[in-house]
This record gives C-alpha cells, sequence and structure tokens, in this order.
C-alpha cells in the first residue's frame, strides 16, 4: 500500500507542532508540504522541525495545486480552517479539521461539498480518544444505568466550573437517559454546593488542585453495583492518536462526519 | 401495556430468592408461578416470600400448562435448566436463562427450536450488567488502545487468580486487538512475578485482600492519556438489573441469544 | 499471658451482635458476662449466640459483682453507657466505649474517676481504624499540602450531605492547614454547586449513587504530584477490629482517651 | 525575620534547574551564589536562569568564603555532593543534599561533623513529600492492617519491576508488620505471575503502560474496609516542595537527619 500523502495547516501551534511530529513519525504517513501564514517559502526545518524538508506555503491554492495530497490536517482557526477545509475538498483532499467554530451552515454546505465530490471530511472538536470514548461509553451505559455522577478534575488555573467535557459528556448522557432527580428525595445541604452542579438531575462534581492536569470520572450506580468511566489526559500528545485515526479514515469514507464519536465504533 | 407473566425456576437457590424480590417489586411484572423440586402444592409465601399466593409446581409440564406465562426465569442447574428451557419454548413461554453449563449442542438445538417457535431466549453466564458493560466497553476500547492492563481485586478467600471474569475480558480483547509485547522490550522483574500474568502480551494483576469484594479495572494507555474502565460489584442484588433487562428483552426477539454483551447496544 | 475477659453491654443491636462474634473469635479475649435490659437470667446462646453460654444480667451492679472482668464492651447508648461506665471503673474495669453523646462534664467526670482509679477507658464515636487513619493521616498531610479537595460518596438513602465524616476531616485538617482559598482566584461556576461545599476555602463534594455504600477520598495537590488517601467501607464489620485493638490498649493506659485517633500511633 | 541565604550546586542538572527556580521564586529564601564544575565567573543569568546575577563558582572553598551562606542545596553526585557537604559544615553552611550515593561511613563522618558544629544537615534519597508521606503513612497503617499489597504503575519505558519506591514502600511496612501469609492459603496462579511479586507475604504487582507517569497506590484490607494510599508523581516539579521543606527545616536542627520521613511529623 502507497503512503497517505499529508499536509499540515498551522505547523506552529500546539496542536500542529504535535501533528508534524505525529506525520513524519508514522511510516505509512508522508509529509508532503504545510500551510503557514508567515513562513512561505522555507521548509519545516527551516522552523525547527529538522529532518523535515516538507514546503511551507502561504497560499491555499499553490500548495494544493503543487502537491495533490490526499489528507489535508487542519488545526488553525475556524476562520482559516473554513477556506481550508472548501479549498481542499474542490481539490480532492480530504480534510481532517480539528475545530468547534464551524457554524451550521458551514458544515452544511461542507457536508454537501463533500458527498458531490465522494471525498471524506472529518471535523473534530476533540481528538483525544481516551476522553471521546468515555464519554460515548457513557451514553451507553446511560441506557441501562439511571444514575450517574461526574467528577471532573482539573488543575487549578482552569476559570469555569464545570468543564466543557463534563458538560458534553451530561448533555450526551441525557439524550438517552430515563429523566430521573437523584439521590433521596428528601436529601439537604448542611453546606451549600455539597451535592455540586444539577443538570437535569445528574450531579456534577468540579475539584481544582495544583498538581492535576485534565482527568474526568463518570460514576453509575445500581442496587449493589457501580460502573465507573476514567480519562486521564497527561497531555497534548493525547491527541495523536484521534488524528491519526481520522486520517486513516477519511480516506475510507465519502461524507463530512462531526465528531470523533461518530468515527469510533 | 399488560404485564409481563413470569414464572421462575428455582426460587430458594441464592440468585433465585433475589429474582422473586425483582419480580415482586417490578409493576410491570406478574409472578404467576414457580417450579421447585421440593415445595410442589405450597405457594411462594408458604417458603418465605410473604406477599405472593404463587403456587409452586414441581412438575414442569402441569406448571406450563396450568400457567400461560410469557417469560421463564430459570435460575436451576444446567441440567434442570436444559429441560425446563426445551419445554418452555414448546409452550409458547419464553425463557432466561442464568448458566454457563449448556452444550453447544443444546445450544444448537435450542436456537432453532426458539427460530421455529419465533420466540426470544436468553443464555446467560453473567447477569451483572456494570460487569458485562465493562468487558464490551473493554472490547470496543482495545480497537483503539494496543496496550492494556487488567487489575482483578478480590476478597482473600477466593482461590483461584486471576478471576473468570479477567480471564473473558483479556479473551474478548484479544479478539480485536492488534498483538502486541507490552512493556518495554527489556524490561526484567527483579522479583517474580511483579509483571504479573501474561496472556497475549497483556498483563493480568491479581489483588486478595480482605473487606475486597469483587472488583476489576481495565486500563488502557496511549501517550498522553490513560482510559480506566471499573467495575465494583457489591452483592448479588447487582445480577437482578440484568435478570430484568433480559426479561424485557426476550419479549421482543424471536432467536436465541447467548451472553448479555449481546443484547446490551 | 492469660486471656483478657470481657463483658459486652447491649449484645442485641448491630453493633454489638458484631462486638460477641469478635470477642468469641478472638483466642485471647473471654467473654465472661454480657448486660442486656430485657434478657437477664438466660445465657448468650439462649438469644442466638450459640457456643457462649455467658449469662445475661440486667443490674450493671450484679453482672460485674459476680464477674470481676477486665473490660467492659459498651455499645448501648448515650444514658445507659454513662452509668456502665462510672459503675465499671468504681468496680475496677475498664471501659471501651461507642458513643457521641457524653457531655463534657460527663467527659471530666470519668477521667477524673479513670485517674484516680489508675484505670484506662476509651470512648470513640467511630470504630472504623480504616477511617480514623484516612482522618489522621489527611491532619498530617495538611502541614505539607495546603491545597486539600474531599470527595464522599454514599448510598443514594443518604440525607445530608457533606457526611458527617467529611467534615470532621476538614474540621481536623483545619486545624493544622494554613487559611487558603484554593482554585482559581477568579473562577466561577456556569452550573451552581460545581464547586462543591466550601468548608475554610477547602471544597466538599458529595456523592450519591445506588450501589454505593460508604466511601470517602481526601485529595491533596502541589506542583506535579498529588496525593490520595481512600476508605471504603463496605459492611458493620469493619468496625471490629478497632474495637479489638481498643480492648487490649487500655489494658495498658491509665486515663481517659477521647477518639481512636489518639490511641493509633 | 531576615531571608534564608542559599547557595546551588549544580544548577544545570534537571533537578538543579528546578531548584534554582524554586529558590527564585521563594521569597523567604536568598539565592547567593551557585557552583558548577564549568561556567566558573558567569552569573546564573547567562546560563538561562533570567533575573538571577548569583555568581557561579568552580571552588567551593572560594564560593563559601566570598558568599557567608546559611545553607547549600546540593544536586550533584555522590562524589562531589561529599566533598561540598563536608566543606559547607565546616563553614558554617547546613547542607540539604539528595542523593542515595553516600556510604555509612561517610554518613557517620558527616553527622559527628555536623553535631560537634550543631548545624542542621539533611540527606535525602527522595523530596517528593507526597511520596514520602505515602510510604510513611503505609509504615503507620501497617501496625493495624496485616494485609497490604502494593500496585505500582509506570511509563512502558521503565525497564524494572517493581519499582524502587514499591520495594522501599514494602521495607518500610517489613519493619512493623506482623509477617503473614496473604490470600486463601490454597489459592492457585491459573496463569503464573497473576499474584504478583511476594516480598515477605505481602504482593506487588507492577503495572506498565504508555502514557502513564509514575504512580502507586498501597491498599491495606481488612473485615468490611479498604484502606488506600495513593501517589500520583505527573512531573520534577514535584520535589521541590520537598526541597523548601528541608531548606526550612535544616536552619532548626543540630544534627544530620538522612531521609525525609524523618523530618516529617
Amino acid at each position: 500500500m502507497s503512503s497517505i500523502r499529508v499536509i499540515i495547516a498551522g505547523p506552529r501551534g500546539r496542536m500542529g507542532t504535535e501533528a508534524v511530529k505525529m506525520v513524519m513519525e508514522t511510516p505509512e504517513f508522508d509529509l508532503v508540504a504545510a500551510l503557514d501564514r508567515k513562513h512561505g517559502g522555507e521548509t519545516l526545518s527551516d522552523i525547527g522541525f529538522s529532518g523535515s524538508d516538507a514546503p511551507i506555503y502561504t497560499d491555499v491554492r499553490d500548495c494544493f495545486t503543487d502537491h495533490p495530497a490526499d489528507v489535508l490536517i487542519d488545526l488553525t482557526t475556524p476562520e482559516f480552517g473554513y477556506v481550508h477545509t472548501k479549498t481542499a475538498l474542490e481539490h480532492g483532499i480530504r480534510p481532517v479539521v480539528g475545530t468547534t467554530g464551524f457554524t451550521d451552515e458551514q458544515l452544511e454546505e461542507l457536508k454537501e461539498l463533500a458527498e458531490s465530490k465522494e471525498l471524506g471530511c472529518i471535523i473534530a472538536p476533540n481528538f483525544a480518544i481516551g476522553a471521546v470514548l468515555m464519554m460515548k461509553f457513557s451514553q451507553l451505559a446511560a441506557k441501562y444505568f439511571q444514575d450517574v455522577e461526574i467528577i471532573e478534575l482539573h488543575h487549578d488555573k482552569k476559570l469555569d466550573a464545570p468543564s466543557g467535557t463534563a458538560v458534553k459528556t451530561a448533555q450526551m448522557i441525557n439524550e438517552v437517559r430515563q429523566p430521573k432527580k437523584q439521590g433521596h428525595p428528601d436529601e439537604k445541604e448542611t453546606i451549600q454546593g455539597a451535592r455540586g452542579a444539577n443538570m437535569n438531575g445528574m450531579h456534577i462534581h468540579s475539584v481544582r488542585l495544583p498538581g492535576l492536569i485534565a482527568h474526568q470520572q463518570v460514576l453509575f450506580g445500581a442496587d449493589g453495583e457501580t460502573l465507573t468511566l476514567r480519562h486521564d489526559s497527561y497531555n497534548r500528545a493525547s491527541f495523536m492518536s484521534g488524528v491519526k485515526v481520522c486520517v486513516e479514515t477519511v480516506m475510507k469514507t465519502k461524507t463530512l462526519v462531526y465528531g470523533l464519536e461518530n468515527i469510533l465504533d
């Protein structure tokens, strides 16, 4: 099997840097070019990725014309990402995009374009396979366990509570769970807040401590048993296994898929 | 919707006792009779289940003839269970059977009978939904995480290590996991056994302590993240939610299903 | 060494029943009599403890006069317990009492009596060694870790949140911890209650689920590391190891000690 | 209170780099000089620590003569460390040394020197307060819980199993624990190694997975309860809180102390 030719947009960002490394280290992937609004005309080795002489472009059309790649990994901003994604599809290149910023209209338009071109296109807000599986399994378990509580634990530099992942998890559970106000009907908090945040009867607890990074556990309870799903994220490298799966999967699909959970079966 | 009429075989056993309670407490279920090789002619309230006047039979045909039930819950032995299951299907009653003891020939014969009668039939070695979901999710996760270790923790009266559930989990993972010898290629045990039991490159660790009941966690690791699935079983009541799901599901199927994991979707 | 002669007050209560079993099963202990307001004149085997012919008394003075024991284990009510404790000391018997109900005046009086008689006397609100060690270790750790959060997890029949043990733990930590408002100074709850109950800047989270029994974890965080202390209580038998340690310890002390944490060193 | 004047030996090492940062960030500490065998005559800002003009010396006597500091933090090698420690004490400077490499004779000699000078001196193999507390608490708990198992979890680049910390923990427990062969007397491994490494009847289990960093949990069990002590180490910054405590403590002691566990009370 010939290798998959990849272009990366945004190679200097935090995610982009990891993506360049991942593609370079994956034998079946071939890094053929990069898109960067600043370093046009240079190569990736010029900006710190020794070992890659992939050329950097600032103009997306030039890039795609010179390098008929198989996949575009886009880790830029929603604004640039939208243009890159559309242009990629027009050039027969399958986009893998990390963003939550596309509008419903944009998604719809891109979907039609992907289908008319019979090309795969994956848009993912979260590339951490472990986190996505945790959410997906939580949704599956909620069909059989009506009682669920979520504990998310993060470093103490985090501003908002609960975390976006905890809220997303609760929303996904909510789609299948039979509504129920949990805990004892007459339970009372002797200190306010003890029972956490209430979302549709489910409770979410946010722990903040120095030392912690990003962790979440989802606890399900029923007579005589509990089931706990836990994800620990230690660093950004965790996103790359998800990007890799997307690159492999986008080669085999012929439509737009939103969310990593919809390609993990 | 009219209620589901249930017959229970083996009401005095440990599982059977819990099943009688569960059926009595479930409004949609109606306990119409019981099969017990000793107390024919008495009622369930005579043998300690106050509040139920369901009659007890020793003869399976008499029981099914007198009480055209919807579902038979069989928690006896493989020998009796096989006869009960076959006879139930012949009388138009859907069996839910907790056993690992049927032979492949018996399963095949019962499957043909169920399909010819267009009746559901569920045979399950393990009714703990949480444990079954843990195994099922482990298998799903193993497609994306090649590295996995299992820690099972039980009370110190347990004789064998690793536990049957741990071995079953490893087997299910093995069906989908790409083979890999885990750990550092040159790792060495300075004390023998430190790295646990090796099953196809996966490692299983068995903890035994007084106080513990029955627990298992399956840990998956990849760059920068870990995913942990944990089941805690505290007592036998945990099996009843699984029996309940089976009773509901067996009403909607028209074939034999083996294993709770195949009806949880 | 000769065995320790024990009298048990309250043998039919939930704790008392376990205590009778524990004393009977401990070779170094000798169960010589019991105090019970109902079954005077009978023996313990008459009320269900087969194998023990220890006589039951209703009158405390008669009991102590007939049976010059070493230790009284009192698991009755504060009212009876106070009389039993005082009378025991007067008869040269060392009391081990499970209660939170004595007043400061009563404790002071009993302490003076114990010291004048040069007899040990242990009053303990909680006999679960594991729980007491968790609290004690939490207090020790709080000297080095200013940042701490408590998660307590209980069955969903529990009315109050947070649990008494969680509040007691926070109080013990508070005695040594340098005050600090934890979390990001500008953190905000997007759903009220997410950050739990606030006690002096520490946060307590109360999880309630069917299946759970009684569990608590205390998490400490600092740059690059976390320390977690967890106690799981599965049933009432867990209290008996504490009672046993108290019986052994009360033989060697010559004053009143309040709280198991003060005899565990 | 005037600030504590600190000299750091080995500022370019992995631990040393963190120590320079910690001292610079601690208001009560004053970084007055550094010892480095290469960069004599330069300042710390010259070798990358912007903001510190502390001078670097290669000669230990010159350094201590020019800068009458209160404390030396030595993070070099056993060979250099021994000379630095001895010379520091001779100059009235209290050493805090991170090493396992001193011989018993060297420790004895340094202890005599410290006591004759009435100066504190702390030698510590491990500066992670959380890890040291976990070990210390494990030893305390083992007096009351005879049954204990250790699970240590590390990244899959680790060569040896079990980890040094796990073995050290077991040794510390062994000093106080009553010997016992744990598990069922007739337990048998159906797959070799399942029950882990056996150290005096205690069992140690070594988990290795990508993603993991350095984690250990010590589980104690008794009738009806378990107590779990867990330490998670995420990065090297975790050692600095221990170094800080040592600097503060060494100012108040007048002898040599070996091991962080002996200054944490």
